[in-house]
């Protein structure tokens, strides 16, 4: 419990905490993947919803803000990278008068580091539970940043490598796996930031209007994000186009020389077929200097043929 | 007939029954694949609107609410898998202040368990007809993620071979019939996730501003299957142009071969066709050792040539 | 002119009828390809606005509702089959207190059906000229889906050869032109929903508040038309696709077999050409078996590599 | 200046004309391509805002309406066919209680025929300021449909062409010219449909509810005019579309044929080669019809082959 | 510090002005890449908001509004060409009542001239803060158009290029770099655009409604700009679209030829392949001019395929 922006004592998640004077004074519960039963002691002690107790106990939900008369429930996505892959944690929060519950699951980040800054900076807590919401939800879109920076260097790595070479097929997978990511990802971001957009909007209930600009500040956060999201997927589909019109081109190029190298050994094998064949009176083969002038007739046209191929840059 | 949440009795289609004053005491008809002249029964019973009427009849409708004077009419869609497509069915429901009929075409899925479900919590049971009909669209909601699951296996499955192997002509024709299915599956998505926002954003007759979270939830259910159908549709579009990429990369590359084989296969032909000339005067077949050195050239200038392409990748 | 439902007596379009006290008292006047002349004389009886009779003679209109005063000007567009392609008639109505006047253009089907059904249910057409409004679009409406459903039966049978069969250019052809019509009939569909919708919506003159029903069954109809209309563009596009991929991986195909072969027979070539050379001193030439090793030299070979490339699947 | 729809006197555009009492009374006034000292007078006269005077004087603006105070500055945009490409003219127009002025730029037809014609009928002349507006802007958007409709011609030869032929460069280059020359005219369209709208959706100074009608007329016309576009566009995509399958088909064909002709050819060539080695124990060679059956199995065995492409439609 | 558009006093950042009573009273305060220190002081001395002096501190906002109480804060996004690319600047500004306060980032055109020009027009200068604004933005966006203009030549360049000869790979890199970069700028564009128009069309602290046409002069420039970006970016699609259809149809050419002259070539390698076997009975062998007759038919036979292919167009 905290009042006036100072911690007065630990509660327990049965104590019923009224504290309906003094917007400063509040309870500040956080529980990381919750059994049932605690979650019913928690809405029983705090009047929660059933919906919302549900709906943060079964979580996989998107991000959003539900009005249960004057108790919000706000549903945040965490996400950080796992290997290769982007993973997903999941926070709800319970905001009422006087108290706010976390909840979070699977995300790896714990409120603790969160809680000990708030604690260290009493006049900011003392602003009430609008405050503390807007602190975790400003934790989880900070964690946005980082994440994508990092995407962002295997992205435009994979560019400069598309500029200066042929992709392989395992290049090219990871270019499909990437996008799908980022296509996962945006599917979290906009409700994130139609959320954060919302408290900037709308009259909520344990909001206060003063609170506007820090909401509106993880808005813009979440925007930002969002926008580097959008360009390294444009960014991505555009290797991938390039990709196929260089292949293409190559293709072409390769179909060019394979027809100039054909013409040009196709003469010393039809020439060299004609004087090979058996007839009794070929006058040509009884000729001194036949073969030699053969062969320099075959080099000529070869040459010929090769300078031609070079000249319209078949080869 | 309800009251209080409790079965009071049951009630022939052509007893009027007029409950005004308890919102708790409501008759609960449901009926499947009806008659013409039991539709007209109940029309007469319960001053239904014609067109309504019509609509429940003919069924082919897309999911939507209607308002009729104080009475409403809500047509919904069932799906579920038959093999490899999905079936829908149709369940229309008619909304009174103390009356709620469902009329089900083709849905599987009787609503009895339902019914035994509400009837063994009678508090719930006793919010009345509002909460029947929240119950009805949860309950055709509920269907939907199971079916988009068994669906989403394929999808993945299809990925995986597509990554690892060149997709055959059955499996690309699948990927399209797969599209296709979901294509369709979003066309009742979208209206259905319009029926449940119209209960949580407008002010309907026979439905009390306390049962918006319910069908906000329904609402919030419908988007989450909307996410995973839109996220399969990316897959699978992905899954489409990476073959075609490989595809066309693979051709390249073939043509790469031929063209390499082309000319190493080229250099016997040219110079053993050079030698089988009849020419009377060719120096070279007098001698002794001609016929090694050409056969030591022939296999010089090959092994050169694919070494070369091998260097250059062709091979 | 028409009260309470019933046709009390014709009017020439000259004759001023004024019925001010009677909603269920009005003239119904329908003319087909008007001369200018004839739509001057009504202009003046019932005092309809110039730019509205200029849209109704010069046709080619979009479907519209537009308000002059206290009448409306509404246009839609019929739409037939005639032979591989879609026809469109027009029909404009104007629409004052106790009048209700359509023009027609170029549709094939008159409305003298449609007067005969109306003037039976007497107790319908005694609702007014909102009622007969609604029964016009509804007519012309309920026209559109017999149609498109012939048109599916088409693009499914397409669908169908495209999957067991490559698409000639004649298929290719229409399929393009298919998507064509469809193309254009959805330009007529999104503005005729928006008329019916706006009934719906807007207070409009002349258009009671208890015919929304009625205009919103037209959208209805409209809006799975639509649908419908969505799919078969979306299918051909697929089928597009579909063939584009097909084609693309035959080719690769035939690539591959021609590259096989190419290699396969390169091998009696080149062996064929060196003991083809006419080299005095070339031992294996005068040994008694040489012929026939060199023989089996090139079925093995020739053998090897056949089943080499069918264990490959390029044969 | 005109009172009630006749022409009164000539003004100088130093005089300034005031006459607030009557609608009926104004000065309209139209120059081309004027100098800054023309324009600085006309502002200095009838108190035009300096923004509006800007833009008037350096075109190149998109069609828009801005409101000064009691003022309006209506930018509009002509369009005409000046060989293969669409120029386009800037008609800015300043709009106030007793005062029109018209500055044209680049544009090719005057409004002379305009004035001659409006004022041929005093009574329209006489509505004021807003009816001369509405018949500048008629003026406009009446001459795109001609140019569209000879556009649409050289679509449609285009698209016949594509059907029976295959494109040659020069033709692919004029496809891709025609559509950047409706991509641009398109954006020029959708302000101009906005700025009608404005008029018919908005409360502007100067302009009379009555003259609603006559501005939602140029709405229509130019919103006409935009699908016409829409259309031509997607036909020019189609026709693209088209020739790439064509031409990947064709290209495929040819790969066909190459490979059958390869096939049949190497027949000979391989067995030729055979009976063209010098071993000297051939027992074949020595036979007396070997030779002729050799010539009977080439000639069997390439006729084998070719019926055999034919059958499966290679060649 | 300025009154009534005249600088009275230099004033240093830690000075207090309070000149509630005069709208032309005002500080304007430049300064460029500020330490963290520099706008503390600010903040305390004109009771900036935390939130918007951090933005202001961090740079990389996108552009866009903020309200603070009766103070605003604003990013505007500069643009200028760097060799190739497109480099950004940012500008912040917050506005009060009695003050206006600029931070630059890395914008290469100080304010400066800005200053000097209003300075030089006190009449101007004396419309207050929001006039000061409204020239930092149009200073901003006045250099969009001369960098758009620069990217256009070489855009219309390159598309020249494209249709006279086949791109290669340094241009296709190009388009693709370009294409990029139009992408990123409008993604700047867009908000730049909402930024004007919010002082359009939204009741904001410290702007008068007098203003609005000034700001509203900025929407169009930025509008415009974002149409010249739009139509580039569709010019380089076509042109990328363009030489993916001409590459293919070049290959679909060559493939052609390639088959034309394999078969030419293979008429003399069969035939002579056929008078080279050594069979001892070959009756052609011994006639006089047998050879000279094969030689003309291998001629003929040739001359006939070669004519063939050209009237086919494959050669
Ligand atoms: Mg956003
Ligand atoms: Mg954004
Ligand atoms: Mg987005
Ligand atoms: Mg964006
Ligand atoms: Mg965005
Ligand atoms: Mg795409
Ligand atoms: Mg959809
Ligand atoms: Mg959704
Ligand atoms: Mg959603
Ligand atoms: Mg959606
Ligand atoms: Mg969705
Ligand atoms: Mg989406
Ligand atoms: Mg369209
Ligand atoms: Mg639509
Ligand atoms: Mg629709
Ligand atoms: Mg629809
Ligand atoms: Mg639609
Ligand atoms: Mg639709
Ligand atoms: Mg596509
Ligand atoms: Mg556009
Ligand atoms: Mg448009
Ligand atoms: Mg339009
Ligand atoms: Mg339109
Ligand atoms: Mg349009
Ligand atoms: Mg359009
Ligand atoms: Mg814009
Ligand atoms: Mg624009
Ligand atoms: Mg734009
Ligand atoms: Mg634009
Ligand atoms: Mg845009
Ligand atoms: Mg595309």
């Amino acid at each position: 419990m905290y009042r006036d922006g100072v911690r007065v004592r630990e509660v327990a998640i049965t104590d019923k905490v009224d504290c309906v004077h003094e917007k400063s004074e509040f309870v500040w519960i956080g529980i990381a993947d919750p059994t049932a039963a605690e979650l019913r002691t928690l809405q029983q002690t705090y009047a929660l919803h059933p919906l919302a107790v549900e709906d943060a106990f079964k979580a996989h939900q998107l991000p959003k803000v539900d009005v249960y008369g004057d108790q919000l429930f706000v549903v945040a996505r965490t996400a950080y990278l796992e290997g290769d892959t982007i993973a997903y944690g999941e926070t709800a929060v319970f905001v009422g008068h006087s108290h706010i519950i976390s909840v979070r699951h699977g995300s790896m980040r714990a409120h603790t580091g969160l809680r000990t800054d708030l604690e260290a900076t009493p006049t900011l807590l003392a602003h009430g539970v609008d405050y503390i919401l807007h602190a975790i939800l400003d934790f989880i879109s900070d964690g946005y940043l980082p994440m994508v920076e990092t995407i962002e260097l295997e992205v435009l790595e994979m560019e400069r490598r598309a500029i200066d070479n042929f992709l392989g097929r395992a290049e090219i997978s990871r270019i499909f796996a990437l996008r799908r990511e980022l296509m996962r990802f945006q599917r979290i971001l906009v409700p994130m930031g139609e959320v954060a957009s919302k408290f900037v909007r709308l009259e909520l209930p344990c909001i206060d209007k003063e609170s506007r600009p820090y909401f509106n500040d993880v808005h813009d956060h979440v925007r930002r994000v969002q926008m580097i999201v959008d360009d390294l997927r444009e960014v991505l589909t555009s290797v991938f186009e390039f990709s196929t019109l260089l292949e293409q081109q190559r293709t072409g190029g390769i179909t060019r020389q394979l027809a100039a190298w054909a013409a040009i050994l196709a003469v010393p094998t039809a020439i060299a077929g004609i004087y090979g064949m058996n007839f009794e009176n070929m006058p040509e083969l009884k000729t001194q200097f036949g073969y030699f002038v053969v062969l320099g007739v075959i080099a000529s046209a070869c040459s010929g043929l090769f300078l031609w191929f070079r000249h319209t840059k078949w080869l």
